[in-house]
């Protein structure tokens, strides 16, 4: 795939760093390129459920970040991104030092945008796969109509 | 639906407060019943994505928290619940003074559950769908192999 | 809900009557409202999977065009509807006389409408829910760019 | 991954052939491996939605059993599979002489298993993505209480 903004790498770290959300979560944009991205998130007790693995609701809202600027990497200048829907799966407890969320789209469109996100957990050097989904993203194109 | 376990609402509630993301979020369990729970979140700056409503993925935290609960108030004593997985829509801009998550238990089961959840918006006293749900749980049982 | 459009039964009638696989199946559909609709699934051996009872694909294939049709009663004359995505959940095998498959609109909207659906088990005069998901629909307005 | 039952092909394939909606829609089972199978599906009219291209139904139900399948080959002898969830997105639509649909396990489980679909249309020679989707299958062993 290729971006059709070759400034798009800045615009989605713009639009990221106005996530106030992951810097509450402790999250950060690892890698972006054409149609794909990675955040990381490394573990914090405060990101638990009650048993002490990360809350599947905090992978799910890193995976979906990733989702999402994973199709606005594809998107033009100007426009905006929503998720209407994504679906996770919960493959293992999420018990690692920090996780790698990194999405990639499968379908590209004018409207619709459909991706892929895995979720892995790093734990003394070794990463497994604890969550993995599918989600639709919506593009509001700069001359759309409000 | 009954829950077998009388001591269900205690048992919930224990478990909600070892969930300390729900702390870093500033959401509280409101209702607990059989087959259904409420979780609270009132609206803060730091829980938004880039346009500054509640981020998508903060809903679904609350929102799978609500069905996973809801799902437990049905489960025997001494069980242990998961989420497996779910999938969640998001119908309309995440703006309000306070967020509600209700769920409710569609089909319990031994071993699985089948939970809806609802996001409400509250904003001026008025209530507006923003996203909803499904979701499987899966029951670990105190009798189970390991 | 209201139909924008006056005519949006003899509408979805007659796009329901060019789907060959309906007839395939053996389905039909029993009633149009606004944001409504409800197709009957009479049981035969021939649509069973490995155990007798019916599949859950084509459980799904008459909840998808309940839900297609559902929402299209709320589209324009003129557009048509497709269906971007779908999940469903299987709460019970589908054995029963006939199955009702019934979806709602949740959430209309100009490009995309969300549906839930259900799907009910019919045998000696008693109803069971044995399946129920939810749909994104995409409506292409007449007037849309190619 | 490796099958811990030796004899899985046959079994899957005996199991397949009881699929009595699989005649119906005229698939066949071309591939059987260790976590994966394919099912093919030649385009016939009597499938089809009110545009003529292949109902998502009907190709979700060949993804559900290629899943159910894949997932099968890795559980053990005497056991039974159900599928208790899947979601589909359609990507494209669905217009080719045949369709493929592929299945792989992404995370096998003693009691849940997870699998991928790709469901890919092939039209002159070319092949093309137009759906893809998530399931989760229940293994009903052979030693499990009713």
């Amino acid at each position: 795939v290729q971006a059709q903004d070759p400034d798009f790498e800045r615009r989605v770290r713009d639009s990221f760093a106005r996530q106030s959300v992951m810097r509450l979560l402790g999250a950060s944009l690892a890698e972006v390129g054409p149609g794909t991205t990675t955040i990381v998130l490394p573990y914090r007790a405060d990101l638990a459920q009650q048993d002490g693995f990360v809350h599947a609701g905090v992978l799910s809202t890193v995976a979906d970040s990733a989702g999402g600027y994973a199709g606005y990497t594809l998107m033009p200048a100007g426009s905006r991104v929503l998720t209407t829907e994504y679906k996770m799966h919960f493959l293992a407890p999420a018990k690692g030092e920090r996780f790698l969320a990194t999405a990639t789209v499968v379908k590209p469109g004018r409207t619709l945008t459909v991706c892929e996100m895995r979720v892995l957990a790093e734990q003394g050097g070794e990463r497994k796969l604890v969550a993995l989904g599918t989600q639709t993203l919506i593009c509001l194109r700069p001359d759309a109509a409000p």
